[in-house]
């Protein structure tokens, strides 16, 4: 018996979300005998409740947008009607249809399945919970790719009357009224969604501005398209308690003692890492403050043979860098081509209406690190709204660290923006200056051509030092 | 009197489009005295009847598309109406607010302006037809800055019944039935906007395929799509003549005697440039086989003192070229800030539906110029199509040297390409290899992301030499 024989599996996947899946498939497609175990279903967060399901959703919510803006064109639309259970089951037939061809393609790269959760016994040795009962198998390596989870807060009274962004997909009802709590980007993006299509929606915040760590200018120009659009936005707000009243309704009491009645309540406050029930004590992995494993660049956890890929880590809980980190894994560990999954320059979008794309640093991040920073900034009414009438305005940030001319960041709030920054961040890595900017050839009309002829800086951030102006020769 | 003053103006541009305009007032603002004559509307083709009103009709045709998409998202959406004449009022609103906007900045500028059509009586000699009358104007410089205009087939009998670009943008009555003659961009983005405003349409070319210099294949995937919407795509096919019917509809005669009966025959055949009484004759200027203007890369004419910039020139035929060689010019002879405008790498947009989205080499351009290229290419349903059920499809394609990794070429097609080429055509720029792309992380879901996971060439031209493939090493 060879060493590798001597486990039912070279490798063992725990988790079948974006990236347990693709390190499962490249390492069995690397010639490894691979076993997974997803106690739920395949696709993870991304595919089953996360950002798939979440943009469906954004997607319905901007036709009332379309069917508005058409008038000014000549469209006469009469009044329009929404089904939300029709949504959700055109959402779930779809969710399904991906789900299979995730398990599909484990199956085809011959991935053997577990349909049940993972735990560890010990070193090389796992336990699954099945339908079925309970089996043990054991790997030469084990790869935890178990992701988030939402947190509610345990210390909120009635908080079992609310949701949180496991449940919003799949509403029986479509709530008329709903208050979402949080204002990170999950919060804000269901704001956006219920209130396009239809819902009377309150978002509470308990800090004073929402999207900490994005761009703080972009983050209040959200805000204020939001009240625009009649999203009753509460910041410096804090929930006592919830309670069920006689009509069904669910009463939300603020700090301030005044109450609020709504049909639902989304809570989407914080995620942590899914990492509760994996029998980690009987192995010794060692994990952080919010119960992520802690990974080096390698994705291996402190315990030799186990490695941790995606949001279980606590790193960027994106889907592309789960993948890459997971691809990267099975090339490394079991193809003999290692590489590393390069975090520098990773576009974000929002998914709120007006949409926020980022690629870069923010203001606030540039002046911070650069003593030199260069804001160019325009804010215009695109060419469609000036027949549709809609006073929404495209807002567009370059941030340049004028002592070497390169772009540190790029801030895009408006129609398509998730699509601009992704090309935009191939430039980053480039190392794009503004003058490269500046040289292209604008294509007209568009809205991105505005990237391309911003002249004159709006601002121009100079920090001090001896009570004098850093110029660029003290760089 | 010194040489500055015995001439009314330092410079006077002959034609208030886009080129124009932008000399005008940046020599203005470099002290020059600027006088410009416009016997049209200030803004020329792109404002008046191009880019501008063409890209709000495009907006206008696309929306019953979202009517239609909106179904498969839970939205009933009763039966809509469609106005032209509301469109075209809403549409001439904004263009006359463009042209005050363009006028406005003249005057700010101190340019003086002149209503009416100038042309050379000799050197540095002007004469201005108003509706007041003939007048003459001197000046140290001129600027020949008067566009194109539509060619319509002086052969063709019954031309008359035929309308052009020009005057396709103000027609009293939305024609319910349109033959579109001519199978270059104009033809196609027309053939689009009628046939998503509703119109019957038929696009008439007489060679065997539309879009000559695009793309093959995506011109091709333009023909399907075209096809797929209804429009009657009618290749290697001619006219022979047009005639009214007793009905009021124009009946045309094909080449094959077969006849088809049309509310309006749009022809957009081609566009020449307008030098035709420009009195050239008088000064000598040296003009091309199409009428152009001869100039070098500075924007002179044979003639000293004698410039033009812009479509007149016979040279790229795009409002943001005209632009920039105006800008440069200005920059240049009155500034003293000398500049070249950059013609390499200009992103072009064919606002059809499906948009067309290109920069750098077509695959033909690439393999004509390059004896090994690798062709990446992806087709694939959006996210928003699986919900809509619409079968059109994203295509993208990305040209590669295997030698240098260099990419030559991208061509989008799809919803927004024309804002994804833009920042493409800076990626370009600065050179950008597959591998750049490659190492950027993906932004999920979006359409953008699928042109960083591209893996493996669809296609392998290789040149052969000798019987012998080229290979790098020989390059």
């Amino acid at each position: 018996m060879t060493a590798e024989q001597q486990f039912d599996f070279d490798l063992f996947v725990i988790g079948g979300g974006s990236g347990g899946v693709r390190a499962a498939r490249i390492a069995a497609q690397h010639g490894a005998r691979v076993g997974i175990a997803e106690g739920f279903r395949y696709g993870g967060t991304c595919v089953i409740r996360g950002c798939v399901p979440k943009k469906l959703l954004v997607f319905a919510s901007r036709f009332p947008q379309g069917f508005a803006e058409s008038r000014g064109f000549g469209w006469e639309v009469p009044e329009v009607h929404f089904d939300w259970k029709k949504l959700v089951a055109a959402k779930n037939a779809e969710i399904t249809r991906l789900e299979g061809a995730y398990s599909g393609n484990l199956d085809k790269a011959g991935v053997q399945r577990f349909a049940g959760y993972a735990r560890f016994l010990g070193p090389n040795q796992l336990e699954i919970t099945t339908a079925d009962g309970r089996k043990t198998v054991s790997s030469r390596d084990i790869l935890i790719a178990t992701g988030g989870e939402p947190v509610m807060p345990d210390d909120l009274p009635g908080v079992e009357l609310a949701i949180s962004s496991n449940e919003v997909f799949d509403l029986p009802e479509f709530p008329r009224r709903i208050a979402v709590v949080g204002g990170g980007y999950i919060g804000v993006e269901f704001a956006g969604i219920f209130s396009g299509l239809g819902a009377q929606v309150t978002q509470i915040h308990r800090g004073p501005r929402v999207l900490r760590g994005f761009d703080v200018q972009m983050a209040d120009l959200i805000v204020e398209a939001y009240r625009e659009k009649g999203i009753d936005m509460r910041m410096n707000t804090t929930l006592q308690r919830l309670d069920r009243q006689p009509d069904g309704s669910i009463r939300i009491t603020l700090h301030d003692d005044s109450t609020l009645d709504v049909d639902q309540v989304l809570i989407a406050t914080g995620r942590r890492p899914a990492t509760r029930n994996l029998g980690l004590e009987n192995v010794g992995v060692e994990t952080g403050k919010q119960g992520e494993i802690i990974v080096d660049r390698l994705s291996r956890t402190n315990m030799p043979g186990i490695y941790a890929v995606g949001d279980v880590t606590g790193t960027v809980a994106l889907t592309p860098v789960a993948i890459r980190q997971g691809h990267a894994f099975a090339d490394t560990t079991f193809g003999e081509k290692p590489w590393v999954a390069d975090l520098d320059f990773i576009p974000t979008a929002i998914f709120s209406t007006p949409e926020l794309g980022t690629v870069g640093l923010n203001e606030e991040q540039a002046v911070e690190r650069y003593p030199l920073v260069d804001v160019y900034r325009t804010s215009f009414r695109t060419l469609k709204a000036t027949l549709s009438g809609t006073q929404e305005r495209v807002h567009q940030k370059i941030l340049v660290d004028p002592c070497t001319d390169k772009v540190l960041g790029v801030q895009l709030l408006g129609p398509d923006s998730a699509e601009t920054v992704q090309i935009i961040a191939t430039l980053m890595r480039m190392g794009v200056t503004k003058r490269d900017l500046d040289q292209t050839m604008p294509l007209h009309p568009s809205s991105a051509e505005e990237l391309m002829t911003m002249r004159t800086p709006a601002t121009r951030h100079r920090r001090h030092l001896h009570r004098q102006k850093v110029l660029c020769k003290d760089c």
